[in-house]
């Protein structure tokens, strides 16, 4: 069951110290050009570091010292796994100590590897800020993400930021991969919304690249929403090629909540709007709409949240202008969401508000397990890392039978909305 | 919201009536032999009946008095809703008012109709002498299981039993099912196990019966097992054609510890393998192996607890034989059962203990929701009933990111059984 526990162990306390870091750590403090504070904290997030110095579940995804069994390819450079005792490994954060995801001249693999560790960092360093305000006020000891650093044996590496029972959030996750390795015929369909001809043909041997983060969070307070976010990027290679046969980006945001405040869903949808309107008019009002429609729940007749934005297979036009789209809907995630966490996290709550909270939470898990094509992708991906796919799952659940609002009761009035999606921003 | 409370009110309320009662109650006396003592619990449910009441979250499913909307078939008789206000119902309930489910000269969809309710009376009644037993102990009042009827729009009707927080049970459901209606080329798919050559063609139109009792039982105490049972018949008729081009058997019964006790899995075990093996030798080990491969979460490389049996497409040789199979196994779970919960339901936990537990319900609401083929069934059967496939899932569950047990725990001591599983009798 111990497994790897010393190796866990290091990654996390690695967080604390001020040691010059990882290829991670270099990316982090490049990408916001900030330093990653350690909040003088050093025995800080060590209740939390319980859970996480328990070695992961899977012995493939625990890292390596010596990765050895990696196969060099050409995707290796974009993924490269932390490597302390490498003095290969330094020169190559060396290299990538700049922030290129603005460079046309630099390949898409290398930008979004950059940017989802840029936006990951940006979100983490956002939410602990929350967390050590919410302490501050609560006079008690604040909890921050905990980092967890994995390889992945057939191609690839990943850092997950998680923070358990903190004062804000029950569960948090920001998770960014880095992945590549052969894609199977079932991958490929897994990996698009919609099938495309001539992508890719049964007698070729093909090879994917992945560069995304994603994130859910979970706060305690049931007045609090449960917010999502992923963007991703992925290359599928004919073996011997060197130009991707497909390349698109995907992702979107949304928000989850229990109780219903219309300036909240107006406030999240503002942001993101006015990203997509400053890109393409014509983006907000479909991606909202195949929003809605993706996160439904049909055998609820009710969508999981009051939306946001969805896209997925985006390749039309210049790549350039793409990346630029997605890069600023994720960095626009902390204008859409810290302001609702910063007036709804410490609001007055009773026992029945929290227990609806727990069966709205059960919905969630309903969505996640049963229809959501991430988490399917992430099942039959081999290798794929199951603590990530479940990090999305809250922390507590529950499901009763027969359960329904009060007519007229503020829970019916969020099922109303969820049951007839609304328009928030015009 | 408050669709036809007052329906939903009568039904469960009827529970505790002397008043003559609808046909499902006099199938219930029938098959029993016995009456459906009131327990002198007039007030006795009302607090869990406070979920109860508020009715159902799909208005296609609400009792109905005058279910005018079903098409006759040859299957109605079989499945035929309560109906007070009609003297015509009352002659059904007098003519069905005998157990003839060893009558082989009876129907089997017939015979398969009172067997599971009179299975489904007989848990019911010992799990509510548990709860007496058990709140006489403790000095409280008891909760015992609410009834809800319900009406199947496309044909059919159900009984479910639920108690949910009572003092054994967090949640409890015994649901019976007796339901007809054209079947879909992917239903048809569904609902077996194995695909089967020329029980089908294309330019058929067909008609499906299945009558059923399932059950899953989660109870408070993490030293107390979690358990399911399912026992199910099912018809293939085309249309037009009196015999069924198909007709088979499938059911079985698991045991989900949170902590294992050799002794419980031994007596569970062996009660149904002493079933078995009266039938056929070949059948516990068989079906066992079965129940394993079938319980498996593969991306947790577990099985979901320690067995059982699991069997599916039973159709072999005479039906009356596989019909008494099935039956004793369905009426031999109270002694696989009730006898581990006796010496559990009030054992001394800590709350790590109960931590735990929560952890491996979201296991059990993972292998739910992703893998099990029952619910998948639900979820693709036009019309059915939401709440009837989500009563399977705890009442309450938990997710922690990379949580794994420590070494030599007795939590690790129950992962690696379930990742290699055990022969309990031989």
């Amino acid at each position: 069951m111990k497994r790897l526990a010393v190796t866990h162990l290091r990654s996390q306390t690695r967080r604390f110290s001020t040691k010059p870091g990882s290829e991670w750590e270099t990316w982090a403090k490049t990408a916001t050009q900030a330093s990653w504070s350690p909040y003088a904290a050093g025995g800080v997030a060590v209740a939390l570091a319980a859970y996480l110095i328990l070695p992961g579940s899977s012995k493939d995804h625990a890292v390596k010292h010596t990765p050895k069994s990696l196969a060099e390819s050409q995707f290796d450079k974009f993924a490269k796994p932390f490597n302390p005792s490498s003095s290969s490994g330094l020169a190559t954060e060396a290299k990538a100590a700049t922030d290129n995801s603005n460079d046309i001249e630099t390949p898409m693999r290398e930008r979004m590897s950059t940017f989802v560790r840029k936006m990951q960092n940006k979100i983490v360093e956002n939410l602990d800020k929350l967390e050590m305000q919410a302490a501050q006020e609560l006079g008690v000891t604040p909890k921050l993400f905990v980092r967890d650093e994995w390889v992945r044996k057939e191609g690839g590496v990943g850092l997950s930021c998680v923070l358990q029972e903190g004062n804000v959030f029950e569960k948090a996750g920001v998770l960014v991969s880095v992945v590549h390795g052969p894609a199977s015929a079932n991958l490929i369909k897994q990996m698009r919304a919609r099938k495309k001809e001539g992508v890719s043909d049964e007698s070729g041997v093909y090879h994917m690249f992945a560069a995304g983060c994603s994130m859910v969070l979970h706060p305690h307070n049931p007045n609090a929403p449960t917010a999502h976010l992923n963007y991703r990027y992925f290359e599928l290679v004919k073996e011997g090629e060197e130009k991707p046969v497909a390349a698109w980006f995907g992702g979107g945001c949304d928000l989850t909540p229990s109780y219903l405040f219309e300036e909240d869903a107006v406030q999240f949808h503002r942001v993101i709007k006015d990203v997509c309107d400053k890109h393409d008019t014509e983006y907000y009002p479909k991606f909202k709409k195949w929003c809605d429609e993706y996160f439904y729940i049909p055998h609820r007749h009710e969508t999981r949240g009051v939306g946001g934005i969805f896209f997925d297979d985006l390749e039309h036009g210049d790549h350039n202008n793409l990346f630029k789209f997605v890069e600023e809907c994720g960095l626009s995630f902390v204008d859409q969401y810290v302001p609702i966490m910063q007036r709804r996290w410490n609001a007055p709550f009773s026992a029945e508000m929290k227990r609806w909270q727990q069966l709205r939470r059960g919905r969630y898990v309903e969505f996640n397990l049963v229809y959501d094509r991430g988490t399917k992708f992430g099942l039959v991906t081999p290798g794929a890392r199951i603590e990530s796919i479940m990090c999305s799952l809250p922390l507590t659940a529950r499901w009763e039978y027969m359960h329904e609002p009060a007519e007229g009761s503020k829970e019916a009035e969020l099922i109303k909305v969820l049951q007839k999606p609304r328009e928030w921003v015009v």
